[in-house]
């Protein structure tokens, strides 16, 4: 019996008659650790954001226009349909369910891995047809033999030289921010927010590191809802002395319900059944002061993060000389210069691993915008057309996350003017400058212009912020026209530039950069790259740059240069001076 | 004794600690009748946008950044304090309350003249005081001597032939959207929204014109609260055949009490009193579809306002051709400059009136955003430096805003580049592209660039939606970096594109056309210039612009002469071709 079959008897066992399968852990993370793959266990897409709903008689996945052939290779098989998220035809969730259960009928999921908002839209949408709801258990157990169980790896301290503030501190400006808003406690469930304000790490997440928790914050201490075993003698004392009790993970959902003072909670960024668990508390429902507070790096934070980049800019630069000159003459595949790009990052000191699964994708692989090499598709990297390489590491100074695009041989025409077009966005981006109060949406025009002149268009976000030795993306600031209430940038930031160019089964072209925001002594703000990996400007077709793109480029390849050289040895620094000459 | 120590005695008999004075009327519109200049009366700052607050030993006017110079000079002599709204030391009025009003004290204002949101928020801030409100007197009547009555102008039926489409399909759109969201009655209050649906125009507001009602819409009928005698019999009769029954005006607020039903109403849109009326109902809370359905013009609208904006570029074309020749000759003044003008609009066949109060503003006066000249500031124009002129009107096919900042004589390096900058920011704008769904939000970043460049800025928004023969400021698009949730451009909107620079005490340029949104034929959007008023190229510094913008430039100028040549004489046709020629 395949997996849907399985799910669907366990359902009618418990008269349910369609169910839901999100892709989150009980803390929305983006990444998540191998017990919550139910999503992909029962239907095979291994993308990061999807959801799917099997019905007596209908089983549908939706995910969004990054994954679209990616979903379509991996459900080919399956009797799942596809469903295109944000396509003109395509239904929402709750229209579909509305439309397919019958009235009187039962919805069920895992209220733990449903985030609430979505739960809650749920409900009202089926409200009209009395469709009742069960939360409480999750039907994969019984489905999924042999479940991993939940990761409960050691969680390790992070030197405060390089966060730049103790615990003590971070929890100082917390209270601070709970005590303008009356909060009496503040609910957290994001694994970042709780690992950036104990200046702890982990590894229960795949590419993030961080461990699974909840925390209550009071006024004068705060309760850590993890695993105990995870936490040597010394950090648990630590915690102690600052007025963090330890307490067992999953008591988390009792200790809520207990709580009747004013709680700050964020509906959109919990699960259900921790929003249902405030019964009786007054929610102040306002997004979590911390994303803010740990999306500004403070000057230790940059200073490591600069050291970070360096690194991570020596082991791509080695990599891009290392890869041009092999094509030509060596068997390389997908996967194998992803490891080789993996020993380059090796050789840097302080690496701990990647920091999402790495893109390495030649040809037409590169048109499906977030394709990882598996043995199945693996491909060879052959000597033309174009390698988009969109990868990132941990290093204990900090995160990093860079895309380049690899000329291997002869390009088409078509190939260089979507290079070329690209490369100005980015470059336009790059250079903006803007005062105060200016959000992400608004800078994307900066972003996409030469595409949009020319007709053309991708369709992912140009920007996400990123966390320092945290999360590969975080809020609360991103680049994106279709977001509303994005936060405005500010000083201190670390937001990806990367707009892209997909054209299905040909090629595609993303070049991405990190950039700090930084304040001009005009009081406006503008962006300094932190990343220093060359373009290859074997794929620039020159008329297609304005005088000023072309200063742009010429003034960061020279500053590439200069940043690298004396870190190089002479055959690499010879070799990166002609890479890295004035157009 | 004065008018603020008059409003302070008659608070005092009313046991009233904190009074408000909104610049609004009932019905929360932009411009308003004699009757509800209030704020003005009590204070003497004469802007269209404030809000005065007096307490027992304060009194405070708040107002944005368009009004800091005007209200500096208007309130020089008076005891109200200037607060300067989104500065970072000006506390909101909330908070202003919330420190300085005793425990226990009552706040007043009249209820109907309030937004319901900022009576909501005044509401929760001044909770935690245990502040009361009252809220069911105008106290302004008792302090207004002679105040003028509600304004009671007839009512006239509006041609179905440039409508496009009549009362009665209006209607039916309208009705589809209330069944899509479930809703037995749409509760209007806007006057503009209530104009649209019903084909009909007023002059109970000054510039706009629509007359003073409220409406209720079901499935089956509707009710207008509106006083009857503006209505001719004819008018009336044909309401009837759609179902319409006319009420009286103020008993909108028992019929709101009635209701029972869900109703569909913008918390946003209404006065606080309307708000609080719909005790008995469901509302939906939602902005009214009428905005939306409004903006989007038809055929028949788009085929009107392109000939209203060819005979206002008659008009202003003449005027410019006069103005330049006068200046060097005969005594002109600000005040009589904006009477000329009006003389060459009112050539026009179908010419009603201004659109909205002309600024006609010499030098220095240009940098006072929006300075409306009066006898006390009128200055005369001399043969040098810039003349900025912001004006419009309404055509029985359509309202035209448009400015121009022309240039009388010799301009230092200053003005010609801030007056260039602007150009080339105006001229992106109007040559954006974009896919579907975009907003204006994301759009100002071409209005903006070429200042951000240079660490310039403005501070208002770079444009905004206009009427069809209605407000020349509508919603629900417009664009502005600051805008959070602005409707996304839709082909058959008409929208301002009006970017500026002031120096305060020197100059002020801002340079304003109508844009139409279109379909590109590969499904993008772009724009595509209403108004026909060629730009001074005297103004131009070329060396700034771009070689792209310079072709904008000389398309546009092109245009302009190709447009209107027909349709001028000999002379003017001479003088046109000059003044277009390219740079």
């Amino acid at each position: 019996m395949n997996r849907i079959s399985a799910l669907r008897e366990q359902m009618n066992s418990r008269g349910i008659y369609a169910y839901i399968v999100c892709t989150e852990d009980f803390h929305g993370s983006e990444y998540v650790g191998a017990h919550f793959r139910l999503r992909e266990y029962l239907s095979g897409f291994t993308g990061s954001a999807g959801t799917l709903v099997v019905t007596q008689n209908q089983a549908a996945l939706w995910t969004d226009g990054r994954y679209f052939l990616q979903a379509e290779r991996e459900l080919s098989e399956s009797e799942i349909t596809l469903m295109r998220s944000g396509e003109p035809n395509t239904p929402t969730i709750e229209q579909f369910l509305q439309d397919s259960m019958p009235e009187n009928s039962f919805l069920g999921f895992d209220g733990r891995t449903v985030p609430a908002e979505f739960a809650c839209r749920l409900q009202r949408k089926l409200s009209k047809k009395n469709i009742g709801f069960k939360t409480d258990e999750d039907q994969g157990n019984a489905v999924w033999n042999n479940r991993p169980p939940l990761s409960r790896q050691p969680v390790i301290a992070f030197p405060e030289e390089l966060c730049g503030l103790s615990r003590a501190e971070k929890l100082g400006e917390i209270r601070k921010k709970m005590r303008e808003k009356n909060a009496h406690c503040l609910a957290l469930s994001a694994l970042d927010e709780i690992a950036w304000t104990l200046n702890l790490r982990g590894a229960d997440v795949e590419y993030n590191p961080v461990f699974l928790a909840f925390m209550l914050v009071f006024e004068e201490r705060a309760l850590l809802f993890s695993e105990r075993s995870v936490f040597s003698d010394e950090i648990a004392r630590e915690l102690k002395k600052d007025g963090i009790e330890i307490l067992p993970y999953d008591s988390i959902y009792s200790a809520l319900e207990e709580l009747s003072c004013n709680v700050w909670a964020d509906p959109k960024a919990v699960n259900f059944r921790f929003l249902n668990s405030l019964e009786n508390a007054k929610i102040i429902e306002k997004p979590s002061p911390i994303a803010l507070l740990k999306s500004v790096k403070n000057a230790a934070e940059i200073a490591a993060e600069k050291t970070a980049h360096l690194k991570d800019g020596i082991a791509l630069t080695r990599f891009m000389k290392w890869l041009k000159t092999a094509v030509q003459s060596e068997k390389i595949t997908e996967l194998s210069a992803a490891e080789k790009l993996e020993e380059f990052r090796e050789l840097g000191v302080n690496y701990l691993g990647q920091s999402f699964a790495p893109i390495m994708a030649f040809g037409e692989h590169a048109a499906i915008v977030h394709y990882s090499a598996t043995e199945a598709t693996n491909a060879f990297i052959e000597p033309h057309g174009l390698l988009l390489c969109d990868t990132g590491g941990h290093y204990l100074e900090g995160t990093t996350d860079v895309t380049r695009t690899f000329v291997l041989g002869e390009l088409t025409a078509d190939e260089k003017r979507a290079f070329t077009l690209v490369l100005a966005g980015h470059l336009e981006l790059l250079h903006a400058q803007f005062p105060e109060g200016v959000r992400g949406s608004t800078l994307d025009y900066a972003a996409r212009e030469p595409l949009w002149k020319q007709f053309l268009d991708f369709n992912h976000g140009t920007g996400h912020g990123v966390g320092f030795l945290l999360n590969v993306h975080e809020g609360p600031q991103r680049i994106s026209w279709r977001a509303v209430g994005d936060a405005p940038l500010k000083a201190g930031m670390i937001t990806s530039d990367e707009p892209g160019l997909y054209v299905e089964g040909k090629f595609g072209i993303r070049h991405e950069s990190l950039l700090l925001c930084e304040k001009t002594e005009h009081g406006f703000l503008k962006f300094s790259p932190l990343t220093l990996v060359p373009f290859d400007s074997a794929g620039v077709e020159k008329s297609l740059l304005t005088p000023r793109q072309i200063e742009y480029f010429n003034d960061y390849q020279r500053m590439v240069f200069e940043e690298l050289s004396p870190h190089l040895s002479e055959e690499e620094r010879v070799w990166l001076k002609e890479i890295t000459k004035p157009i």
